[in-house]
């Protein structure tokens, strides 16, 4: 159909996913089949704009190269949350720091090395540099990429279904030992804006209350909930906290000063929820922090097949020259949507969802 | 809102889905919530057509009986093939047996026992009971249960997942030992009229050949797949399929005669597929039959949440005299639809489904 | 045999652990197959000594009543780190608090509600009261209980094969997550004394640092360890830590003065290592705390049959009325140890084990 | 220490089993840190012996190629049963087949190609092998390597309990579905010499009836024991049979004309047992034949650390010299046995194991 695609590439950017390397091995093998060769740019754009000397930073993916990695974790191209090309932090002469826009050099990059289009994987920020690769002529598609799944316009990604998966899976332990030790325990998962991974595990694994950012919550409802159950003889409590979950009336005093690493060291929600309740309700009260174990591991079937349905998809768009929109879930199908209508769009939980609604159905407190 | 509903029952019919237990459990807590009393009939209808003596074929559902439930297998109510109320095998006067349509007694039974609205969780012979009784003047909703993904006007219900996700872990696990021994190894998956199961461990499980009902396979083709792989030195094949997958042109013989259990005993389409692979590549195949194993264990986390979904929305539909529908996931919200449009209809995979072509553009044969 | 024993009892003390639900199955099954009945004691010994009004301390275990738990988490007796009923808190009459022991209560218990023995499930502590209650007269057996590995004179015992399983499973997360974004993971899990689940998970999760009480280590060994991964273009790494695990030459400022609950506030040693290495090497290090979810979940296949194996040796000890033992692990058998051998003993890693060994052959770095 | 050992090669014969990349991972990173080179063996001996042209049938085994393999089921150097080197079919000048000794040939090439000695992973087969090639003077270290447990001097071996962990797995998937449906279910595990798989799981499992090679059945027994059930209410059984398992006073008869492969057509003891008890019980009763699926997958935390303790250890052995030995695991520790020594030698169960008395104990029926 098309003529003018011989050569491609593709690039995962942003944090690790389960399902990246799916996304890879299905972009690699549909475009073998159609005859295209298939490139990989290592850590995210950093293979062609850092330290790489060409060809390091590109590398030919094969048949042989994609093959048994389909349900590993990870990303065998490497990803990086440094080195945004359209803020790219650069040493001036002056010896001070700046930041520089380089997409004119990855446009360069491309012709050069007569790369026809890019696949480009991942979030929100990459979503942004795609639109304008794409605005400046270059053939590009997305692949959406977001554990914590705010991304818009698409009902799920790859990545989601594992961290919720194992999420609940923790949220399970817990119960047994916070019911043995009569604990109240805080689950910390992933979710700085979205409260999506909080809200799905925590009603599968039978939270007793769930902090979402989309519900700013009144800490002493979450100790009356704490105590309503022991009224009930049920000594123990489990609640799940999205690592954005705000109070009612008022930022966290953390978030002020802090940076993302800090933070964490000086303690994320999940403590002060836990450090609140002690005090309210005079229980042992603990904190687990799920965080950097949501992103690993090999991907659910879902996320698998999610992931290779995107990577196909991906290349047929390329082939039909559906240029400048991204891949997107809309059950049963896969469709695509202007790169314009996602860029910067995050997606909450609509209060008026019936996933909430389940929850307060089945006696889930909000702390609203 | 509603002044009539004080009192209501569930039952569950038809095969064992993980997630029966959790849309169980969500039906008695959102019940109770709203200050009703919850009864659970065992084993489908039979708890009140069957020789349980009243009131043992009917059990009280309180708090504590559902507690910690969500995530077990199985029916705490138990479930039955046997017995469709429509056509209840009866013994008449003369000895012969013959099927009484004993809905009737079942209506009685609700007015006898005050009991005000049913919650019905079962598949198309499930869909098709509560359609008459609905017309009976019960009021009804429908939870839609399949394994086998294969009704229609639901994206998806819970235990979908489930199965598909331990088939995908079962063929990862064949990779290894079919690689090891050079072997064919066909997997047989549940799938008496939809291909679903198969399609979606297939490719999420990375399988080379997938066999479904919706696409008559010519055995030669899946042969040829065989031999292409061995040309690149991949020298063992995994194939992929439903229970109810055909040749080409023609029924299998043995359908012709057998009943299900002695179809079982005989040999499924697996066992065919591998001995006509062994005989046209002369390679040692064998087959694994996953069958059983798919109905049962601990729900994912996605069928958890869809089962209390579900179990939640029911009864919000009760509550709003929303009776005679269904229980649908429509993503990302649940909808009802009516018993009328849903009862009689099969949700196949269709030809154009992108699922289809991804599995195509990776490189997987499905015998056509 | 025994003419004496028709009625036993059961507890279940200290900290949870996988399998206790197993034991306490196998105990009421093997005592009832002897025409015995059994009862279990709530939270420890907290069901007789404690607020429990009689009988609510002590409940009795049927058939029914341990159905279907052997693969449950948990006990469903309870348990508690609260109340040694050696040095049981008691407030004096002048208002002051002491510490009493109140052995003589719990003998006396036994005489007057005709309980002819104890099979007391539990750690170092549940040892040594029983070792106190079998000297008073009291027919004990001791079923030895630690997630830690850390009790002598058994092989293992159950909960520490799931302990291991889950950090390991953590473990593999982490490597992916960690490469992607070219990190140090510092993974903390149980063990304040001993090393084991650091030992086992490590090298079998493929860390590349492993630091246990057992071997002090010196920080900037470690950091050596990541700079020379770094050289061979391994631009990330696992560390191990066990709780206890401590540099060399010197306490670790933090354990003079906290609490068990303070310390885990202020950061434990993960937390303390990650810091170290990302200021030695410049990367970004995080940490990750498995703590709690080592405790919980369903136990392994090899922890409910050691968990069943070791219940009923417990009642079979009984039934030849071998007390005041404790029944252990010695491949391929059980055994029985007299209490007084164990009391008081506990099991760390031996320097010259070949599992170390092993880690040093792999190139594992313990830091000393 | 030894001055001659600066080449190894390494083998992996037999079937599959999880845990032997670890070994794999763990010789040549071990060898590589004596400054020793590695060579991988392909498909048992036939990569030496096979149509494999050198240097094709032997690989370099670096640092780089055994990177990430540890936790990866099947074997990098592929296994296989055909082709026993001292049994090896040769096709005469005549046309006909004969086996030949070709163990010299084995001696040659390890001279031709200075390869200075053997880290042999098999099972019986390969001990064997093993042997005639020490007697020959090549020093030899076996790694022993069994999915059925069955090797005598050793504990227990890699690969055992990641079949045991599945097949408890799956009979916990069947208990809710098998009583959801007032089914017999029967398990069909390996074992065609020794019954520990069967034991192991069926126990952990909670399986009713447990048959095994061992403990020769009386079907009627087992049927009883289903009977006895209903009695209680108890509806649904679960019988777990080992695929060598044989009801007293005869032989199967299938096992008198079959291969094996036919064998698994005709239908194997579970089958049996399944039909049997149908027409004894008039219950339904389903077969499930585990094979395959035990011999593939991720090996458990314990399997890798058995298999990287024993690749360790393989290499320490050749490191002082020790020739002619097995690895060999007594808790906690490693040791090596003569090869002498466990030639030719089976370990079935014990019929005074304390495992097979847990089983009845707790009202597991043996069928005797």
């Amino acid at each position: 159909m098309s003529k003018k695609i011989r050569r491609i590439a593709i690039s995962t950017g942003g944090g690790d996913a389960p399902g990246l390397n799916a996304v890879i091995r299905s972009v690699v093998i549909s475009a073998i089949y159609r005859g295209w060769e298939c490139y990989g740019i290592r850590d995210g754009f950093n293979g062609i704009l850092g330290s790489h000397r060409y060809p390091d930073g590109i590398i030919p993916l094969t048949r042989d190269r994609v093959r048994g990695i389909a349900h590993l974790g990870g990303t065998i191209l490497g990803t990086t949350n440094k080195g945004n090309p359209l803020k790219y932090p650069t040493r001036l002469a002056d010896g001070t720091m700046a930041e520089t826009d380089r997409s004119d050099e990855i446009i360069a990059y491309f012709q050069r090395h007569r790369l026809d289009a890019l696949v480009s994987v991942g979030g929100d920020g990459s979503l942004a540099i795609a639109n304008v690769l794409h605005k400046k002529g270059l053939p590009v598609v997305c692949v959406p990429k977001t554990i914590d799944n705010d991304l818009d316009k698409t009902v799920t990604t790859f990545g989601f279904d594992t961290a919720v998966e194992f999420a609940t899976e923790a949220i399970d332990r817990l119960h047994t030992t916070a019911e043995s030790h009569q604990r109240i325990m805080v689950v910390e998962v992933m979710g700085r804006y979205a409260g999506w991974i909080a809200l799905h595990s925590g009603i599968a694994g039978g939270a007793h209350s769930i902090l979402i950012p989309e519900i700013p919550f009144d800490i002493d409802k979450v100790a009356a909930k704490v105590r309503s159950r022991e009224d009930f003889g049920r000594t123990y409590s489990i609640v799940v906290a999205a690592e954005g979950a705000m109070p009612v009336g008022g930022k966290r005093e953390i978030l002020k000063t802090a940076t993302a690493g800090q933070e964490e060291r000086l303690g994320g929600i999940g403590e002060q929820v836990a450090r609140s309740l002690q005090e309210r309700t005079g229980k042992d009260a603990r904190v687990v922090v799920l965080g950097h174990l949501l992103r690993g591991g090999s991907p659910t079937s879902f996320d698998r097949l999610a992931a290779l349905r995107f990577g196909a998809a991906a290349v047929r768009a390329l082939e039909s020259e559906t240029f400048g929109v991204m891949v997107a879930l809309a059950h049963p199908n896969v469709e695509y949507v202007a790169l314009e209508e996602v860029a910067g769009r995050m997606k909450g939980v609509p209060l008026d969802s019936d996933i909430v609604q389940t929850g307060r159905d089945i006696g889930i407190a909000f702390g609203d």
